[in-house]
């Protein structure tokens, strides 16, 4: 039997990472096999990928559809090297971002058309979908304010605010459209979205 | 006025790097303002691109999709950062392999669907097309003999006859379609050679 494909969602600083660490340890106790996997990345290939998009390149912009493109070709490689294995050995598949990224940062976010995106995905990914997305929303500005205690900023993270409300927008319009998507609120301490995340994850498995 | 967009294409070893730097001699001669870049690459974001689809990776093989979609992210790069902008200077803009070599490649040599392909280019080149692609012509045996002599064989070099039989095949099927293409016979010699790329030039000036 296959596994469930479980991504998380959220701007910066929403708990994602933070969240996943709960939600591994609970798996864990569960007995539940799984891989755990962050995008861009997750493979040695889809890395290098990876650093060209989050590093910093005051010299030369990466342009908005090499962004996107090099956005899927990391996906593409990640799902059919790791993400689509692991799921047919019946493992969970648990992804720290995925495409829902793609439609708040480059769609919300730099304001690629809804249509490419979608042109693209076809490609990459075909009618691959995650069973469960958690979408952890919270007002750009205090997920912000988490992140900075962090230290250095990525290409990303750079953005103005105005860049994180156009992002935001986006994934919360998508959670309108896609049913496998669960909206939580993540202003809320660390229990309560765990207690919400878990709660998800009983109603799927 | 724009610059002319031209495009030099041909299996390994066909002749494309020696014909290049024939015709930057003759532009010079003629005192017509250009630049010349290579594919995939040509900045220094793309030339990060080429070096993951370049460098071979026994330990994980780059699948076809993140092939197409890298190739397309390099493109797109060096089309917005570099080709785009030189022509709008009224510079001519040669290039050493451009989309005919994933037309040829990714579809033909990998086996790729044409209609993914077309999307995909849709999305990451608009309507931009070149004004001129030469496409030099050869039996695969003879241009792997030429190449090899060169030493260390990248990625693709180290495909099979077969791999270069299909991609022979997919360039000229898509010089019976675009009016662009001009085949050029690249086992004669490089003076022959020479003389029948200028005189397409010509009838382009
Ligand atoms: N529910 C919460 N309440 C308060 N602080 C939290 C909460 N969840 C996470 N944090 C803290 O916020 C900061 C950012 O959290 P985390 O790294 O998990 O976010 P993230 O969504 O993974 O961010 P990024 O998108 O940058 O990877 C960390 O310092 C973390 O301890
Ligand atoms: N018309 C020709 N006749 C004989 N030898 C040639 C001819 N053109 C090029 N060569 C030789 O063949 C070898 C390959 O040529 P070249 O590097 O120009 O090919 P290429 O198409 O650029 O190959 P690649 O796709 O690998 O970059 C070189 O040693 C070159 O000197
Ligand atoms: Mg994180
Ligand atoms: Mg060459």
């Amino acid at each position: 039997m296959s596994g469930l494909f479980i991504t998380f969602e959220g701007t910066e600083g929403a708990g994602k990472s933070t969240l996943i660490k709960e939600i591994e340890r609970w798996l864990r106790e569960k007995e539940i096999d799984f891989v755990s996997v962050r995008e861009p990345g997750g493979t040695v290939l889809a890395e290098k990928m990876r650093a060209i998009l989050k590093t910093p390149s005051p010299e030369e912009k990466l342009c908005d559809k090499s962004e996107l493109l090099l956005m899927y070709a990391a996906r593409a490689q990640l799902v059919e090297t790791l993400i689509k294995p692991a799921l047919a050995q019946g493992k969970c598949v648990i992804c720290d971002r995925h495409d829902l990224s793609t439609v708040a940062y480059q769609g919300g976010g730099r304001g690629l058309p809804m249509d490419e995106i979608d042109a693209v995905r076809n490609v990459a990914l075909g009618k691959f979908r995650p069973d469960l997305t958690l979408l952890l929303d919270i007002d750009p500005k205090l997920g912000m304010q988490r992140a900075r205690s962090r230290g250095v900023l990525d290409r990303f993270e750079l953005e103005q605010l105005s860049f994180f409300e156009r992002v935001r927008k986006a994934y919360l319009d998508a959670a309108k459209r896609l049913p496998y998507i669960k909206v939580i609120d993540a202003s809320k301490n660390v229990d309560e979205v765990r207690l919400a995340a878990i709660s998800a994850l009983e109603d799927l498995l």
